[in-house]
């Protein structure tokens, strides 16, 4: 796993992705997000042991994202494969792959596609090929979805530019579900991306999200180097915001959707939901359907909430002069915890932006955007 | 302002008392809470000019102490005297008091207190006698309220550890409302505790408390110190440990409380209100009466929120090795905001712990506890 600093502007703002298939290497690319903002470095993932690396180290993270990567990951598996059960072999790589991340559901459902792909009845060189293309046409896939939400959520942000008379929109999001969650523009970031490119006046509330610092690192370098106004809050922060009026709406992401319309999204999200619901702010997750576990109703008691170490919570990175550290904020005798997820009941949920359209946080509702998901003994 | 070191257990925890009146040295010392847990180090005051340091610069902090350093600050501040004014200068250093942390009104409740025990009847030196005697009647009533404050919260904590059968009570609380943020035992640790001194199991969740860490510095230090289990957890969580019943009851402080039982706290308390309201978990504010503003009814509406400063965002403390340094956490291009505190508005709370007695957060129940406060016109 080659790291190497790159030149920013080159690297990564000239190039609006934040995954990509280096065809001369045959290996894939990525930005390391553990750096940013401090650093801009890119990493290049060459086997499968790398992008499991990449995944469960947070190299890459947000739903979207994970799922691409774990879909490249069942290339290069393929590619770096010998042996003679080719078919056992990447169930087994599959399988290995899932057990990564727990709770975003776009891992999962990459890694089963990229498996329904290959076939016993054709050549190892023909299903590795088909890999490839899978990894690429679902990147394609988020790439477009992402578009549509960003269309769809924009026409949200325009209407509330309008009740305001074109007065700036305030838009509270949390941890990041930007472009560097997804391939480009982001979910729940893609509508500001497209208001601010449409001429509407919006400004962002950045939730800082402890414990990875994710909106602070992430969504406010995203948005500074988009020249989108922010300003990055304490967690603590959102609830007194919506007390005042200072927040017109909220729009976050999501790492699994269930069926019934809960979604489990970063630590701290629900806590939102609840002070939206109280002030009768309107709280939009945006979503590509891939984040839609359909197997799923009850998102407290049936999503899986990852516990990550603990080293997250009592240390965290910084700058001393140029230098990035690890510093210890909380002394070795105090025990942490580290939940990764919380789940937002559907009922605090104004709306799911989907690459379909707008819809309620219900069974009913999706499932009328997503018809071929109704279950045949409906 | 002389700053020295201090062998924790002689000059910290030998002594349960955070402020102290020095008769040799004609000075007040207390714990300087900016550098714990890291370093223990005790702040001599001797001066006004100190004092209000102390307050704005918060190596005091908390309602009840910051009064009690008000207090001693008057005090301080006519010992040092000298014109022909006596009875104006203090109204002018009561004013300017009052104007260095806007929120908690133990502070101006302290310094009108103060002023009201002087008289121009009086010499000089006799109403600096009365300031001292004020100054050490005032501490010594916050240590008889938070004793009963504990009495009351641990009745409540015994009762739910009975409906558990004497299993563990998990308590979340947020910020630092304990000991180092009054004289002795705090106002929502008192009950804790004094509940593990009855032997009664308890657990407490302790919020990191953004952006100043004083849940995850010092109430999880003072904990620590007292032998009472804790977690320090991301203020992100709570939601979630509700949700999965993981937390029985919320007892938080409260830095000013209208007649109508609106509660001006640590921002994010009333996030985390909000959350033991959808889960039905009791929330309770310990409060001595000092900290209750009569002549406000509308907390949302009417307390001043007090803005500080952005690095309190964007640097943090921590350790590199064993050397204490501000890290900076976020590029300088970031814009922050800083808001001390939020207000839980009444109908979100189960219970105000008071030293009178445990009542409901209504002005009709704050009144039959506080008869003497009950408006001429009534």
């Amino acid at each position: 796993m080659l790291i190497f600093g790159s030149n920013k502007n080159e690297s990564i703002m000239g190039n609006p992705q934040t995954i990509w298939f280096n065809k001369e290497k045959n290996l894939v690319e990525t930005i390391d997000q553990r750096y940013l903002p401090f650093q801009n470095l890119i990493v290049e993932i060459s086997t499968l042991d790398e992008a499991r690396f990449a995944i469960t180290e947070m190299i890459v993270r947000g739903a979207p994202l994970i799922g691409v990567t774990a879909a490249y990951g069942m290339y290069l598996a393929a590619l770096n494969y010998s042996g003679d059960d080719f078919q056992g072999a990447l169930k087994h790589t599959a399988n290995w792959l899932k057990s990564s991340r727990p709770t975003a559901v776009n891992l999962a459902f990459a890694v089963d596609e990229a498996l329904s792909v290959i076939s016993g009845e054709r050549s190892i060189s023909e299903n590795i090929q088909l890999l490839i293309e899978y990894a690429e046409s679902l990147k394609q896939r988020e790439i477009d979805f992402s578009k549509k939400i960003g269309m769809l959520g924009l026409e949200l942000i325009r209407s509330v530019s309008k009740s305001k008379n074109g007065e700036t929109v305030h838009i509270l999001t949390h941890c990041n579900a930007g472009r560097l969650a997804c391939v480009e523009l982001g979910t729940a970031t893609a509508p500001i991306y497209m208001a601010h490119e449409a001429g509407i006046p919006v400004h962002v509330w950045v939730d800082e999200t402890r414990p990875r610092n994710q909106g602070a690192r992430l969504t406010a370098w995203e948005l500074g180097e988009a020249g989108i106004p922010h300003t990055v809050i304490p967690d603590n922060t959102g609830g007194h915001l919506m007390q005042h009026q200072m927040v017109d709406m909220v729009i976050v992401g999501s790492d699994r959707t269930t069926l019934n319309g809960d979604v489990a999204n970063k630590i701290g999200t629900y806590l939102k939901a609840l002070a939206a619901a109280d002030n009768e702010i309107p709280f939009y997750v945006a979503l590509p359907s891939t984040t839609i576990d359909w197997s799923l109703s009850d998102g407290i008691n049936e999503i899986p909430i990852e516990q990550r170490d603990g080293s997250e919570v009592f240390q965290m990175e910084g700058l001393l002069g140029d230098v990035v550290h690890k510093f210890r904020i909380l002394p070795e005798i105090s025990p942490v915890a580290n939940y990764g997820f919380d789940v937002t009941p559907a009922r605090l949920i104004t709306g799911l932006i989907t690459e379909r359209g707008v819809c309620k946080a219900n069974r009913e509702s999706i499932l009328k955007m997503f018809p071929e998901r109704i279950p045949n003994n409906d």
